[in-house]
């Protein structure tokens, strides 16, 4: 018999805690590779609790000696409201993150002496040294558990996908995996590594060349890979996704083991020096390492800015996906201009109409993400996803705002979209406000997609272009303004991003370099009214200036689909503003046209004549 | 006798290494105060090496076994030229930095098993862990020494200054010593600290309302405070600088102690939480305290951000103090004006005069930092420093960069001025390139001072403005844009900083609080033949936005003297930055014509007039 309450659900879990002389767990959103999108195999926290957010925890107590409900649920600010409509607050407290953390709480509610589990495959080694600290100050241990207690009373635990895994042509990632793992060997050598764990799945999908279907949205194969200095490599993954196929592609340099031996594997490497990532790499990785007595140094995943620069077979795979993506666009915004006015079409109808038109492309494989489809009030929440409980009608004269991507790859080669359009949906006029704050964050949009920069700027340094127009009204957005993107990989990446220097995130000191791909999406949203985004996704190029001194950087403009000039105030342009708003709509006419035809293209050439001053 | 030469004082101080057991010596420019200007007293590395430079060290190895001469001298760019003019090569290695480092260079020519000394009340402790570091993994100890062998074979080292301490008004404080005294015991207590050491030297001027004459260009008295967490403290000053005036003044609660009592006051800690700040206190003063069995606690000297943040009376002070400053410019530019163009002013000449024109203000007290009087090329080095052997005559038709500032104090309160004009020195028209490049410094100047932002903003995010019209023509410069400005105190003050995030210097990551002050000072440099900066002091306000959401923040521009418009493309300006040049001469008129008669007043009104477009 399943257990399908929440009540049913934690005395299961309580029982099992007890029974292994636990006094509490923590659950988090995360995989054995510290994935941003988990298999449903991994859903553990929304299988305890019902949350279906994207990022959250929980801790729960068992045994005697705790004080409150012994159990508490943990998300940010974007969660306030679906965590108390989707978490029974008759056993769970909500802890607002970062006020509360898991930690600090257990530290507030556990008795002394309380053995805490967590599993150390789902968490990093610098959380749990932290929590492990924090608790330390209150008598309380924090444990590694032999097996997942969840996993031991879920009973109907969806295993983990066995799609095969599948070989990304070298002509499409432009460069072979012999190639990469020559430069990284080189790397470990130099360093006077032995070896390296590359454990992110889009690292290994890099590296090797592969690509797969096992997580949602990021097109990867649930698997590890041990890289030697000699240039050697151990793919560990579940021999039914291998096919022959696979084998060949891989060669012989590549090693295939079954996935449950990398734990094993690890042993093997006592006496070594290894090189490990602690953003990517769980702490049972360092945990298994340091009992097997090898030398663990804590270096960054020499995949990752190489990832990050995309080579010329890459780019023109960006290029030709963001053009199909385009087209698709360009359906769905007539789409919507004609059908939202009447106020029938709803927020999950126009997100699956959006996705149809995607789907009419035969290279679309899936989303990069799941769609934002956000009406009126619901468009200021910028994380805002749409679902049966939350959706409404689109209102007729309201803004909305649509955030998709989709995962391309085909004989052309490969690529990965991000896009946002906000439209005016008629009839009528928007307000002098929309108005006012659309113009400014167009402005900002203009303002970094035309700078140029010397060479060694990071992102940190121009993250002020993109709000400096906001700011001069007294106005902000509460997010960064540009993260790194995949080739047909993972929609999110780093290391560059475009954001407030000295805030929460890292990658804004990470130099800029030509080849890398960011999103650029600054916004304004006021809460309960409306939201405003603009986002294209840009490729960072060598800047030929005459006259310049040394090394200049700029952007050139990957994404195409037209901008609603109906909340622009023109006026508020200066003069190379417009003329930047004429050159992209002529682009995107240029770029999308031979991609449309009829009434699609009679609408794309009106939004794209130029804008009368 | 005394030495005269390089060779004679090397062998003194190798004979004293030798004499003392010791391999090596490394002689920084610093006090036991780590300030940035420092007395005759304490300038041992101009003794050795006739180095002139305010930045640079050296280091001179003895005994047997070393390697090369056994003496380098380490400076940075800035002094490429310079250091091979001021000291001799026969003696000494030239050694870059950062490329270089004394532990580097000690690691590569001391023999294994040295031992070289350090003046432990001259460095950094986070230096001193370094260096012995490195130089431990070369078999080379790093020891503290008992005395400055320098100091020893010295024979004609001045006396440290004699000048009595004065007290500074609470009207022109703007606040009571014994009001800043228990604020900072208040932090004490929560943070379970007993006491903290206040070393800087501006610290304790500003936390005793005292000011001194023992430094040029800072106005601070040589002391050091000891504050405890009753909110009493301890000032450790020479017996001869104490006058009745200064003890009525400091109170009870302040015990005056002389200046050579403060080490053996550290070693009376024993047992107690010391907090001391690592960027302010030297290495000796960390040792004492663990050597008395205090706990040292690293924390950021609890003085600096309150010093940053000025009061309503400091901030009259300082605008009154930029007024008298901005008369003694005016009267300057207009005498560059009349008698460079022949030919027959030289950079010292004019330093001079200036010099003169700021004498002309009774409460004129010192300049604030050595003038910067550079003509044509020496322009493009950013920190000139004119001295009888650089000295040249200004060329006509050529750029002249004046960069200079005073320090002010009388009955009407205190303020410390840091101003760069660049300016035309006819006959003739500048080149399309000066004018080019000098409008869009003047962009730069402009879109910081016009800037508004949300509160938490930090200098790092607001960098940019400055640089983005000089970006777009592929050009920038090689220093800070923004550095805090004390209130008759230092020049150069934390914490903020407007600068390059992510780059060397500390500050950028501190928000911008109402209250502080900060240079807003963008240049452009062509090596060889012209500089341009211009400079101006801007002070941090509340900006009244309407319709602004949460708290906003922009700039008030305290410094008030004419720009030169032969330099500037009035077509290359946005109708809002011919608006804020016009409205800025508007304000100069209005705030220097009450300081001028006659010829330069009416000077004055022509370079007030508006801009032609």
């Amino acid at each position: 018999m399943l257990m399908h309450s929440t009540e049913a659900r934690l005395n299961a879990l309580r029982d099992e805690l007890t029974g292994r002389g636990l006094a509490g767990f923590i659950v988090p959103i995360s995989d054995e590779h510290m994935s941003e999108y988990v298999g449903d195999y991994a859903q553990r926290l929304k299988w305890l609790t019902n949350f279906g957010g994207s990022a959250g925890s929980a801790v729960v107590l068992a045994g005697d000696g705790y004080t409150g409900k012994g159990a508490a649920m943990f998300t940010d600010g974007r969660y306030t409201v679906q965590v108390r409509e989707q978490v029974n607050g008759e056993f769970f407290d909500y802890e607002p993150v970062p006020e509360s953390s898991p930690a600090a709480w257990i530290a507030k509610h556990a008795p002394k002496g309380a053995k805490i589990g967590y599993d150390a495959w789902l968490h990093g080694i610098e959380w749990a040294e932290k929590a492990a600290a924090v608790l330390a100050k209150k008598g309380i241990e924090l444990v590694p558990v032999d097996g997942n207690p969840i996993d031991a009373v879920w009973q109907d635990r969806p295993a983990p996908s066995a799609a095969p895994a599948m070989p990304y042509a070298d002509e499409h990632a432009g460069r072979s995996s012999a190639d990469k793992r020559a430069a990284i060997a080189d790397w470990l050598k130099e360093e006077g590594y032995d070896a390296t764990a590359v454990t992110a799945l889009d690292s290994v999908a890099w590296l090797l060349n592969i690509r797969g279907k096992d997580v949602e949205n990021t097109p990867v194969a649930l698997s590890y890979v041990l890289l030697k200095a000699d240039g050697t490599a151990e793919l560990f993954i579940a021999p039914g996704k291998v096919t022959p196929e696979l084998i060949k592609h891989l060669g012989n340099a590549v090693i295939v083991r079954p996935r449950d031996e990398f734990e094993p594997a690890l042993a093997e490497l006592s006496g070594k020096t290894v090189a490990l990532d602690t953003d990517h790499a769980v702490a049972g990785i360092f945990q298994a390492l340091d009992q097997a007595g090898a030398r663990v140094v804590r270096a960054k995943d020499p995949t990752v800015l190489a990832k990050a620069i995309k080579n010329p077979a890459e780019q023109q795979g960006q290029r030709d996906a963001q053009a199909r993506d385009g087209a698709a666009i360009v359906k769905f915004l007539r789409w919507i201009e004609m059908n939202a006015p009447s106020g029938e079409i709803d927020e999950l109808t126009a997100a699956a109409k959006l996705r149809e038109f995607r789907n009419l492309d035969g290279d679309m494989r899936d989303s990069s993400f799941d769609t934002i489809s956000a009406a009126a009030g619901h468009a200021a929440l910028p994380h805002y996803k749409v679902d049966e409980d939350s959706n409404i009608p689109i209102p007729p004269s309201s803004i909305f705002l649509c955030d998709s991507g989709g995962q391309y790859n085909g004989s052309f080669g490969g690529g990965t979209t991000d896009i946002t359009r906000t439209v005016w949906v008629g009839p009528g006029e928007p307000t002098a406000e929309m108005i006012d704050r659309n113009t400014r964050v167009l402005k900002g949009h203009i303002e970094l997609s035309r700078a140029t920069f010397p060479a060694g700027t990071n992102g940190g340094q121009l993250d002020t272009l993109a709000r400096m127009h906001l700011w001069a009204a007294g106005v902000d957005y509460g997010h960064g303004t540009g993260h790194g993107v995949g080739s047909f990989l993972a929609v999110h990446e780093g290391p560059q991003r475009i954001s407030k220097s000295g805030g929460a995130f890292t990658g804004t000191d990470t130099p800029l370099a030509a080849g890398m791909i960011l999103s650029n999406e600054p916004g304004y949203y006021k809460p309960g009214e409306f939201g405003i985004r603009i986002e294209n996704l840009v490729l960072v190029v060598p800047a030929e200036i005459e006259g310049r001194e040394g090394d200049w950087l700029g952007f050139e403009t990957l994404t195409f689909a037209p901008l609603d000039r109906r909340l622009v105030d023109p006026a508020m342009l200066t003069a190379q503003e417009t003329a930047w708003w004429n050159d992209y709509h002529a682009q995107v006419l240029e770029t999308l046209s031979p991609r449309l035809e009829g009434d699609d293209l009679d609408w794309l050439k009106e939004q794209c004549a130029p804008l009368a001053k």
